[in-house]
């Protein structure tokens, strides 16, 4: 009997060319799919809850994909990360309702996005934070983060799926320094294109005193894509977590 | 007019077949040579406090070099982390007197060696922790550790060079947790071949149980090279600092 399974996944997304499939490019849909097929040699579709970046990472992404298995979901668990490569695994895995849509049924995603904010750039965290040389004022930051929070319109930070809206909810916004890591958390019931990675491209430049914090309200006020400041890098950010009901 | 430069350099090992310079090898020493050659026009030979294994990290690993360089040491910083590849930075550089050798004068190392214990392996930290399944003790491991300290024979736990000694003097050695970690972090004058990997892959028998803290106190005092339990991978290695005068 074919049953629809729901796992959390977690991967480093340095080697892929992002969550979704594509034709003859590494991504981390084909890796699932790759390895479903060998463990139990049927072919479903993985469908993830957000559709991340190339070479961004991710701690709770949320899938859904229907296979027949009579062996338990612990041992499918085990058979999939015996099978994915190390930078991906399948962290949990249980059955789901047959309706079960990972991006429909969605009610909130978190992302983190980490700045490494020191006067040298660090080997050791380069794959996981973007670096920063100047030094940034996270109080600012968080000044500028707190006013995200609302419904509002976000069109100056990113594109929506065709034809569609550009407002959105965000639940929480704001900075903490860890060391020498910022690190930024949003909480929204979804996303537009490129948002997150805009959004702190733009807060960086409050940071380091570029743009006061009325600067940044005054660009998202404007609802204008080229009001936008740079983009942070791909590699700092994090699919936190995915909520359900 | 030459003068010899002491560096603190950082580096993710993953991507280096250790440190010491290889004919067609991508090592640590090579890529600081050509970098400190593009930089400079000189070739001088880079030494290295300590010739870390391939895939083994550095935060600081200390080297020394002859140069010529009349910019100051923050412009040479600069330059060379400029042309350094993203995984190796200079995270400090100053003048050294001219017989200062990084090897022979260091007083002290100080190794970490980290321990991803949880039941799913983590795709975010598996290019620099060990991943451990199955649950580990850490207040036993710790007991084991702590029977290091002193001036002992470690030959069960490592090579010397060539007909040398196998007596170290190990002023610290413990585990803790942290999270899902286990860190274990070792400071002694000087260190065998494999010693740290070897005491690891040891005291993790201790932690699973296969191996009572007499059980690794007794392997440690036949003086055995055969009475070592397997070898922890490279990769949760880390020279964490080396310590002069």
């Amino acid at each position: 009997m074919v049953v629809r399974y729901k796992a959390t996944v977690e991967y480093d997304g340095t080697a892929y060319k992002g969550f979704q499939r594509q034709l003859e490019q590494p991504t981390v849909q084909g890796a699932l799919e790759q390895a479903i097929n060998y463990v139990t040699g049927q072919y479903p579709t993985v469908i993830g809850a957000g559709r991340t970046d190339s070479g961004v990472h991710a701690q709770g992404q949320v899938v859904a994909m229907d296979l027949e298995w009579r062996h338990g979901t612990e041992a499918l668990l085990r058979a999939l990360n015996s099978n994915l490569p190390t930078d991906i695994a399948i962290t949990s895995i249980s059955e789901a309702d047959k309706e079960f849509h990972p991006r429909f049924n969605a009610k909130r995603r978190v992302y983190q996005y980490r700045i490494y904010n020191s006067s040298v750039r660090s080997p050791l965290r380069h794959l996981q934070s973007w670096h920063v040389a100047q030094s940034l004022d996270v109080h600012r930051m968080a000044s500028a983060a707190n006013t995200l929070v609302g419904m509002q319109d976000f069109a100056t930070f990113g594109q929506p799926p065709t034809g569609s809206i550009t407002v959105r909810q965000v639940y929480y916004s704001d900075w903490r320094r860890q060391d020498e890591y910022l690190i930024y958390k949003i909480e929204a019931n979804a996303f537009l294109y490129r948002m997150v990675r805009s959004l702190v491209g733009s807060m960086k430049c409050v940071g380091e005193g570029a743009w006061t914090v009325e600067d940044f309200v005054a660009a998202k006020d404007a609802c204008d894509r080229s009001r936008t400041a740079t983009t942070a890098p791909a590699h700092g950010l994090l699919l936190d977590s995915v909520i359900y009901d």
